[in-house]
């Protein structure tokens, strides 16, 4: 068994290419011996962005703090806290935080995620 | 993609042997699509406890509001929101409210955990 607080795990900024004012807390994962899924927890700052992509792996998210939007393809859905996501493989998505506070939020994938790329989905009219 | 608020989400009483004051809402799961993990949410009430026992699935758990204790086999762990708990296969675990509100978190397992059963743990000599 292991039990921490999400906060004593290092945050990291996140690089991937289309990304902007985010971190990730890997609080779960096949170092701690996780059999099948990991847990991350994002935190995006006001006016930041995850990378518009798809992969071909799920994501399964639940919102903790902040407001925000999730771009299926290009549809927006708003985002508040105790929100569930569900990202199907090969969706295109995107989070985007939309109020004044950080988005905060728990996202996670099977293990087998971490040997398989993202493809960036190109931008469409709009912004976003 | 599914997206909604997790009180959306029906409740429904944790019926198994050795669970008192237990909801569950099935957040995210097979019917929904999940190729490999599902997402509930338990609710446990004050004095309330799921059963001590274990199973050949991990839980990866995210307390969301409350105070509680998870029990590692006899060891007693405290638990605050924010708290992350990995109990691997097999560890014999139990999760109690000690608090006055409701003890509420996330505990994801993987698809196959629906077809394996749990095997209750014997009592021992304190009560817990």
């Amino acid at each position: 068994m292991k039990v921490n607080h999400y906060e004593q795990v290092v945050q990291q900024p996140v690089e991937m290419e289309g990304s902007h004012g985010c971190q990730v807390r890997w609080l779960l994962g096949e170092r701690d011996g996780t059999p099948n899924f990991a847990m991350r927890q994002f935190e995006v700052a006001p006016g930041g962005y995850t990378p518009r992509h798809s992969h071909p792996y799920e994501h399964e998210v639940f919102v903790l703090e902040g407001q925000g939007i999730v771009f299926e393809g290009d549809q927006p859905h708003r985002l508040n806290a105790g929100d569930v996501v569900l990202v199907k493989p090969d969706e295109v998505h995107q989070f985007r935080n939309t109020g004044t506070s950080p988005l905060k939020f728990l996202c996670l994938v099977p293990n087998s995620a971490t040997s398989k790329k993202a493809t960036v989905a190109p931008e469409c009219g709009k912004e976003h």
